[in-house]
């Protein structure tokens, strides 16, 4: 095996009498002191959060649990069906649709709502250094030129939310009050003004938006901010698979879909 | 790496300027030469099929191909709006629901349906050797014996397809012209007429159970007989993923959902 | 749409100016009161859970995050080096393999291993009543009866974790501190002590078996318990990811297994 | 349901006694006719092939089908291994690395490997009417100074087959003996020969590179090319599930990389 490349993990060390996860012990450190989403910071931090970014992380990740009865949720309750032996899958298949085509919206109006991702990308590419003295403001109109031609930046505006997306100005709260209320979220809400002005239309920031910016404010890459909005719906797909358990739908929506769509042709 | 056992496959073996699978040259022996299906024969049995055997598993594979719009094609369409980027993650969500329910029928008469894995294992496990001198009746009629307390025979009955299942005679005729109606094809036909008689009701072979029992032919572990219709239902999902590329059916389906499930309550 | 069935679902009601989740708001009443084992307490409970509760499942939940360099995560990480760009598609594979063949241990003594899931569905079973008065330890020994000839009890032994399985003691003594130290707990207590001088084994209850008896405690249904199991490793695999990002193993874990295996002949 | 878009699909019609597929009656026209491949052909194209089409399209999917050890095979293994009652799992988690990382190509010399995907949506921008009267040498020009920063140009090169990929040739004879060689196949020539003299590398058509010319001269739309590999795959992924059921190396390959990697420190 000369020239080989050794493998290399740091997160867990196992031994018969004791489990470590990024040097903490899991019996003495973890269990019983920190919750779910303290540990999905871990994972992603590799340290634990302080009370502060508890709060604030818990938060954003809370927000994107739930969606009601979504495309991914019902890829999850039709895989169920098939397959009722093996949840993982069904959880699995859910979370396979969260792509690129999320952003475009649940009904219609594409073009107003944008990705998380995107917009993680785009604040942490326009501000590598959050400590950096930056003309912000300069940043945000050299955005809004940017995206002229399309007019969709990521983050901004909403189909169904109008005037406001709910959860934006809580999530933002809940920033302010725990210290995360920073350049990430400074700069995503002077990108909204100037696009408002600009385009002379209603852009306020979505939910998405705002988590990519505190996001960025908790120092999480862009990269694995996708892994936040996968781990949360893993969380509400098992919330509706039970639901399917109990009142199902899937199959009653398969019988109407064959029935209209002419695979069964009505009648035969 | 004292103790350590070894890796092997014997599948496939490349070289710069060859590539060979299960011994055979790629270039020089398979391409051109064979068909997708005999392919997947080579992957099964490692070895080319004969020309009836060609035709026979074949036959059996496109069968499982396309059931117009099922659960699992609702699935691969919803998966694809949200990750059209993605086909790879559409096609396997679409085929994770291939489990223990599609046993379950389509719609609603669940109890005449059976599955094509647990008839191929129900045949082979009664039958392991198929040249063997045994009386095929008397194993029929111990099967009925064993299921007259559910009724539910694998391979047997459809909710839908009555008063025949329209691709079993046709199956059955691939097979004896290419000298595949061997003993699990008797055996299936004497546990259908064995049933018929013992529960008195209408329980021709259905699809499921006519593959099943000319893939035993084949010589097909039961265990890897699931793996055919993955193969052909992957087919299957790619025509749907390309329809829904151009008459999209998944946001419309997730919208009239949202609303009539209560999600989105109408009027807001 | 005569004769049809109507779809329903309680989880979500969203108008434009506010989400509710089982009835809770979700700006004012969810975000940033609760965490993320809250929030999958709330999918599976239908309530949020007490201050105890969320100690707790979170507990329970968090033990199951993280197991180092798994299967899962393996398969997780080479998902990701195939399509870097889907980081949902690498999650969804890694969690693909929950399923009864976790039950069998990682590495050899799989005779000792049990699952959660059957763990919690022989407790649930035994007592589907939780405040019945009934003899636990006659339903142990009746237990211990039942599987004497495979003495395979899911929830015992443990292959690696020996004497004990260090996560067991914590756990358990988190169930007492917050008072879910019941009649689940104590069964699967009562279960290990006979199977252990019923077939003279150190037969300690595993962490599977201890999350199962607490899980029941909670309330949480057998059929579901899996799914904590899915979202936990969900997050845990969110940080292979991000490791696999930054330290790549799986090229070579491939390249090695290539060469080993034989399909790239050394020196070719 | 005013203003619904109805739900339409033209792939399948089934009656109880019959069942078409793009208008084919699938036991009268389709079963012990057509081979697995003519039926994907079916799918994409809504029509059965000529014999010159099923020759060529059968060699392009057949070409995909086996890789060996390759990291999709590798993750169905796993999910195997933790699954076994769900090989439908197994071959999805196979098929999920299914993406742009594939380009990348197996081991190191990433520059050289294109994908083909973008090779077939190359061809098929570049000449969108392929019996238009167009200088191709000029097309082909024109692609080597778009690229000739980056110098990858997808379809060329290979890190492994060199100096030329096996596959290549004989698939352009095929292609070339059924009537299929044609503006496609001759473009990406030009390309590589144009590539070859401005880069002055060896840079020959790969295996995807010719698959996606031929691809394109079937009338397979770049957008569902992917779905061929997908489906090949499929095919592959069975057969290293059913070894892995035979010879498994999973749990080896598993306990290597935790000790390795400092998971499981050696000793402990």
């Amino acid at each position: 095996m000369a020239n080989r490349k050794k493998l290399k993990s740091e997160i867990a060390r196992i031994k018969p009498d004791e489990i470590r996860v990024h040097g903490l012990d899991l019996s003495r450190d973890i269990l019983g002191r920190v919750n779910l989403g303290d540990m999905a910071f871990l994972e992603i931090k590799k340290r634990l959060p302080t009370l502060q970014e508890s709060v604030v992380f818990n938060a954003i990740a809370v927000a994107l649990v739930e969606h009601g009865v979504s495309a991914n949720a019902l890829a999850a309750r039709l895989t169920y069906t098939g397959a009722p032996e093996a949840i993982q899958a069904a959880v699995a298949a859910g979370l396979l649709g969260i792509g690129g085509g999320m952003a475009t919206g649940m009904v219609s109006e594409e073009r107003k709502t944008g990705s998380m991702e995107n917009a993680a990308c785009m604040l942490q590419e326009l501000l590598p250094e959050p400590k950096a003295h930056v003309d912000l403001d300069a940043l945000a109109h050299r955005v809004v030129q940017d995206y002229a031609k399309t007019r969709v930046i990521p983050g901004l505006g909403h189909h169904y939310h109008v005037p406001i997306d709910p959860r934006t100005p809580r999530l933002f709260e809940i920033a302010r009050e725990n210290g995360f209320y920073g350049p990430y979220v400074k700069l995503m809400q002077l990108i909204a003004k100037r696009a408002e002005e600009t385009y002379r239309e209603v852009l306020p920031i979505n939910a998405p938006g705002a988590i990519a910016a505190i996001a960025s404010e908790l120092g999480v890459p862009w990269q694995i901010v996708r892994g936040i909005t996968v781990v949360a719906r893993a969380i509400g797909l098992v919330g509706h698979i039970l639901e399917e358990m109990q009142y199902p739908m899937s199959r009653e929506l398969q019988v109407r879909a064959q029935e209209e769509s002419g695979t069964y042709p009505r009648g035969s």
